[in-house]
């Protein structure tokens, strides 16, 4: 099929997020088959050969892919019915529980569920990268710093990214974060201690997202940056891995797995 | 008189500073006229042309400018032999009480003192310049935010150079920095409050010391940062202090007065 | 009078920048009086109650500040009109002859005129202070590089502004810039020449505009940077300089004394 | 044989680099087993126990390994005099003729040979995530450019690393760095051509090295930044080589072998 005839449906098409999916669908030239709304009557704003419907059955229908940035408890119906459908899911949804995420993996098993924390290109990106640099430049000799800095609207620091890229350094090194993670220096802190992972959070203007890993040495430094310029990135990343689900064999896939990123180990 | 002539002292010859003192004065051609050190008969490594005293009189009396890195109980009985000799004294001692801070300023009366916390020519200067951003960039628009990075050895978060460098941007706000500082953000934090001036501290590896100071809006950053790449430049700083001393009328200064900083006012 | 009776005029209030305009005059809470365009009736998207007109002269007789991007072979024709009604004059014009820059001058002794080629406050203030560190700093020690990244479509290098700041340094240094500007190394070029201010041009992505200035001797580095996020910041600054121009006597001012930066003698 | 134990040879050991090499194989912990000179006799500066050769024949013989960071025509009797004592070779050569860079090679069927251009982990590392980026962020969409920053005294550009870096994402972008290579934009330069690897050097202090490779995109920015504070990691990076070599079967091998990098494939 090419890929210009690709049916893509996006779950909770009137939000934010399913704004800027519907622009991201049309500038990949991809076809909008439809999305899903609680009330789908009050969407406005889409062509009016685009359907909207109450129950994700009938966009599965309609659909070679569905996009799906919606809530953990709407999970298992997703799961039960694209999976039904044959439909392949592209799932942005985090915080589910066991019985959630049991769920989706079980879906997984019959059609193509990409799920990610964060479609962008460059955050995937970094945190493999960062993965890299964790097995690589030990734990002795180069100390990690995790720095991100966000709009001064953000209420919670670390940002939840930082703290995957500093799960990922752990993962790189065999330790677990919650055992060497250091935030928010501040006073009589005493000597580092080798191994931890530190991490500042800067806020101010309105910064969409910055990223910064540093390992230093006595020796040299290597820093890995990611600035976010546009929210569009995550909707467009999405856009991608629905794409490449449509290329792949049933199973569940990560955003590093749509990039192709090499394994570690 | 040649500069090329001018007879500098250093007291507290034997340390670690003083040593870096010796190779800079130097490098600069000036005369190393003597030191002072606790006993000076265990001092090492000078040519026997320079002598060591263990009274600062003794010092006094054969410079033209005394440069001193020591301790804060010693002022008084420097600032006496000092002013007595009419020698310059190039001051880098913290920490002083208020009456050692007196003793100080009266010998100001006499000779020319040049008194700071930090020598370096660009850390003064960014003091400076933080000033005048602080001034000109409103805090209802714009976030100020400091970020330092020492080795791994330090012990305490933040810097004394990043809290000055804060200082200076509440003076230029006309505000106090106990007000708006926000050190260690973690877990929970709530909103940027307008007006904060926020602290981040990173540890790793050798790093002598870096400084940042980002001024961020809605639509524009400006950032101003300093890297130390050697501890050196704080003994060169005192040296050009010391010539600078040399041609000026009793009276006391700031290392802002010895780069020919424009006033803020 | 009161700011929020100030009336604010826009010259070629229907171009791309006029729109931005209308908008922070609006943000800023002032009273958008009028603008001029070539051709009144096309101009769309404005309120009723704001007038358009063809000639400059109508435009000044209902405002007391009007913000000017147009072309330098209005300037002549502006002058004489805002001059004759004592209206101030914002004026973002560059390229002008030697008989318009005296045109505007003139005016400058019966009205407030601010001119200026950039009206951000933070690439103002960027220049400003490069004019203190290149006045600090000497050559002989410290080596200045200016880098500057823009989008990809930018077809000259280095940009206006990354000149604009090299001038500053040079000035600061009380030399001239086309004798010792060296841009874009490549191949064989021999070690550094002492004095030498060194360009940079990076492109990529839609970057509006990063300059960085950087001065590095052997033992630290002062770098300034600045990043324009949004075009949005030119226009700000324009109706911050008409809200400053309305407070002041008549004479020829630019965006430094709207900032009230210190003058660096 | 536990790594305490492992004999480094040094040959080259009276030259700058050879210094340094002492220094670090002490400060691993391993045996200096000798080394080799010209004029053995007018080596200075070794402890009584350690040989100083002119025949490399005779430092392979009491060595399990040696570091070789002479001249590309000793290659061939190197490659001879090591592989004819089962010795490994970790060499620090560059400029091999075709005939010299076969010799190596056929010494590696023999032994272990570790050959790289530059020992750093840091920069074998950042070359690895280079190419990772190049082949993961496509040129349609990601300007890449390289920013190199070295001392005053440096007369060619851009660095033999900051080309080889480039080399890495062409690599990763499967096109010829000749082919899209960018280098000293300056002037009228016309939008940026899809898919050129950009570069800029700077000049400045005593900068031993930093090394930045930026991806942007409209929408993201991925930032790579090396930085080398101090020669020693040179020597530090080939006697980490020297302790892993000890440790494989015969082969040609690069620093990132040493590293354990995944291959891009």
């Amino acid at each position: 099929m090419s890929q210009s005839h690709l049916r893509v449906g996006i779950a909770g098409i009137s939000g934010r997020v399913g704004q800027l999916l519907v622009e991201e669908v049309a500038a990949a030239g991809l076809i909008l088959s439809g999305g899903t709304a609680r009330n789908p009557a009050a969407v406005k704003g889409l062509p009016a050969s685009v359907p909207v419907f109450a129950d994700i059955t009938d966009l599965a229908a309609v659909s070679d892919v569905v996009i799906d940035f919606t809530h953990a408890d709407t999970a298992e119906a997703h799961a039960q019915a694209l999976a039904a459908q044959g439909t392949a899911w592209v799932l942005g949804t985090t915080g589910l529980s066991a019985v959630q995420q049991e769920a989706v993996e079980g879906a997984a098993k019959t059609i193509v569920v990409v799920h990610a924390a964060n479609f962008s290109p460059g955050v995937t990106l970094v945190q493999r990268l960062a993965q890299i640099m964790g097995r690589t430049l030990p734990a002795q000799t180069y100390d990690a710093e995790i720095v991100e800095m966000h709009h001064r609207q953000k209420v919670d620091a670390p940002s939840g990214t930082a703290l995957a890229i500093g799960e990922a350094v752990a993962q790189g090194r065999g330790v677990k974060l919650a055992d060497v993670r250091d935030s928010g220096r501040d006073g009589h802190t005493g000597p580092r201690k080798t191994g931890d992972i530190g991490f500042a959070a800067l806020r101010g203007g309105q910064i969409v997202g910055e990223h910064e890993v540093m390992f230093t040495s006595a020796d040299e430094q290597i820093i890995l940056t990611h600035r976010a310029f546009d929210r569009r990135i995550f909707a467009a990343g999405a856009v991608r891995a629905a794409q490449w689900a449509a290329t792949q064999p049933p199973g569940y896939y990560g955003m590093d797995h749509v990039l192709g990123l090499p394994p570690v180990s």
